[in-house]
């Protein structure tokens, strides 16, 4: 199945009126790395001064642009001039061409832009095990340099998609000091969308002037609390980055090295935006026509709580129940004892859609199921869980698993 | 969906001729609690002087069959004389009125044996959280004594299934000192099969004479090299339980209190029968059209090398590829790499059925494919994983991720 014939999710939400990142420049282009007659090729450029961090997949077997941009960033003093993204090949599994792959896209871009090559970043998606022809790419640069615009966020929120239904990007302002700045974010992916399409791709430039340790630390901070709280299909790519690129631009009272209360509104924006653009990616998940949040209560830590509901949202019978309109909570109760944690099963009660159907070990008798199914029918179903022990709580959400989801993986690669 | 409506699986096998087990008597019933018109409680009864051993579902939130069991096993000093197993009802998360249950089974039975209800074990597959009708059960008890025969393996195959598309049984024969013993098993499910339909139920015989101590190390360990290596969804039922039981009817050489040499070939039956029954279930899986075997060498410890391979055998991405006919060995490497083990991309090879299709980190550039996708086309589907760094090994089976396993887990209670 190729990109652009799926039909577009239920659970798409419009793309928002981005305004400009001051110093963040975007151009999108076509390299036909992959795809026909659609721009597959996403340039960012920053001022000199930008600070860059990065969070990137745990998988051990990553792609070469996910090397590259882990060793520029402990090189390179978490410095950044560029960004070099690709759609419709990873570049993972290819061994020395990719990595050279890599440095020559590197040493391009940073030509053109007039950096050190471990200043510019890279990040591609798309089909495993085949090499990325990197002339098509490096030949493609030079001509999208004059179309480089602080503009063009529309057009790198689609530019960067394989198989997802929808854009998406996400904007927030903040306070620090007197100032205000601007963060902006675009995301790709759900997962692994589509035969041989793998990858969640996530880019934010901000004009924040932000020490690099203190940057790194909101990120990782921030992606804890969004993608890492997300999952269609408990599948890792070799290829997830979320990176968040600083110009430094705005005017705003120096951040101390160490962070502080002056950054409480940003951190704040930060983590807004990034759990907004997470839940975009659940809501383009594969198949999916029901975005799931499940809270968890009442585990022994936030670590334990964290774990079983992501032993829920990834329970194939949960997603399928939930995708058959079933609030079968003893599949649910199930999930939570497969998760390996502290629980006891006489202390257990889980709530549908703020129904409690169970309570300390037993289905409520004559609970008013109304109610339940009626929030089983709509796009948004709501799981909570208290496990009965202590004060560990978590949130994660999920989609359903559909005969989409079947349909998208299971056809034959074209 | 009901029980009996479901097609049978592409992968069912025959039942076998089932021998008698000297000393091992069944009986097959009705009680009608929640299916009509169909057996749904099997019996079995043994004589004085049986030893029984155990192993029972990791889920934290087991059913109070699960709970008898592991009691009678602890306190009981591994004597038995009953089964019950009821078809229909797991007797999960069901509280105070499941214990109850359990303790009325155990003690009507016994009273019927004339044992005392700790040598009584339980075991019940079926929906979760509706209480099992208790005086329906114990009531059809003592009008199935009369029938318990040696010969009634087929039926309690039978009697034992939920909405399995095929009973599952197994026998063979070993050599104990001159002696031949015989070894019967059946079992029933594949991870949770329907709308609230769960568990992997396993129940053997056979007549030879074991210290109760051997007779559990041996049930481990055979369990261990089986029903520990399949996996259908990845989702853990509540009411997995595998016993054995010997009549000590054969004749044959007293066995040492510590095994040894003398059970040789009986540990190699055992092992191979309750491979043949794990195989039989995910030839069961919901929806699975293939039965698939990964082979893990070359990772650091057997450990590791069995983590690794429940990774791939637990991958949506993998298992719809494998529906698809897709010999995707990307979404392989992917599986690898989400798995947490020690692993280094750069040394890993992947074949399917039997060709190297990659090797230490890149595709096999002109790799001859046609063998390949003519063994993607074919029911039984082998994938081999080299992980290059040490001498562990490990293999699993798995079966493919349908739209049968949608159609059977999504739709919505009846």
């Amino acid at each position: 199945m190729a990109a652009g014939n799926l039909p577009v999710s239920p659970l798409a939400v419009p793309l928002p009126e981005m305004p400009p990142v001051p110093g963040a420049r975007l151009a999108t282009g076509m390299a036909e790395i992959r795809y026909r007659a659609r721009e597959d090729v996403t340039l960012m450029a920053f001022p000199q001064g930008t600070t860059v961090a990065g969070v990137f997949t745990r998988n051990r077997c990553p792609g070469a642009p996910v090397d590259w941009c882990r060793a520029a960033l402990a090189k390179g003093g978490g410095r950044a001039r560029g960004l070099v993204v690709t759609a419709g090949n990873s570049n993972v599994f290819t061994g020395r061409a990719g990595r050279e792959t890599c440095e020559a896209t590197a040493r391009v871009m940073a030509e053109l832009l007039g950096c050190r090559p471990r200043e510019v970043f890279l990040a591609s998606t798309g089909v495993i095990g085949e090499r990325l022809p990197t002339e098509k790419l490096t030949g493609a640069l030079p001509g999208l340099m004059p179309s480089l615009s602080e503009a063009n966020w529309h057009a790198a929120a689609r530019a960067i998609m394989t198989t997802d239904t929808f854009p998406k990007a996400a904007t927030r302002t903040a306070r620090i000091g007197e100032a205000t700045v601007t963060i902006n974010g675009i995301a790709k992916g759900s997962g692994m969308i589509a035969p041989d399409m793998a990858t969640m791709l996530c880019f934010v430039a901000t004009d924040a002037r932000l020490p690099a340790a203190v940057q790194q630390r909101l990120l990782k901070r921030g992606v804890d609390r969004s993608f890492n709280r997300i999952t269609v299909d408990s599948d890792t790519s070799t290829s997830d980055t979320v990176l968040l690129f600083a110009t430094g631009a705005a005017r705003h009272p120096r951040v101390p090295a160490a962070g502080g209360p002056i950054l409480r509104d940003f951190a704040r924006a930060l983590d807004d935006l990034l759990l907004d653009l997470a839940l975009q990616v659940v809501r383009d998940g594969e198949g999916a026509q029901k975005l799931v949040r499940i809270d968890v209560t009442g585990a022994v830590t936030a670590r334990s709580a964290h774990r079983i509901a992501m032993a829920i949202a990834n329970s194939p019978l949960v997603k399928t129940a939930i995708a058959g309109g079933d609030a079968n909570w003893g599949r649910i109760v199930m999930a939570v004892g497969k998760a390996g944690e502290p629980a006891d099963r006489d202390r257990l009660s889980v709530a549908v859609g703020g129904v409690w159907m169970a309570r300390e070990g037993g289905v409520i008798p004559g609970y008013d199921e109304t109610p339940v199914v009626e929030h089983m029918r709509g796009r948004e179903i709501e799981i909570t869980v208290d496990i009965g022990l202590g004060r560990g709580s978590a949130t994660v959400w999920t989609c359903d698993l559909t005969h989409g989801y079947i349909d998208i993986n299971g056809s034959y690669r074209s």
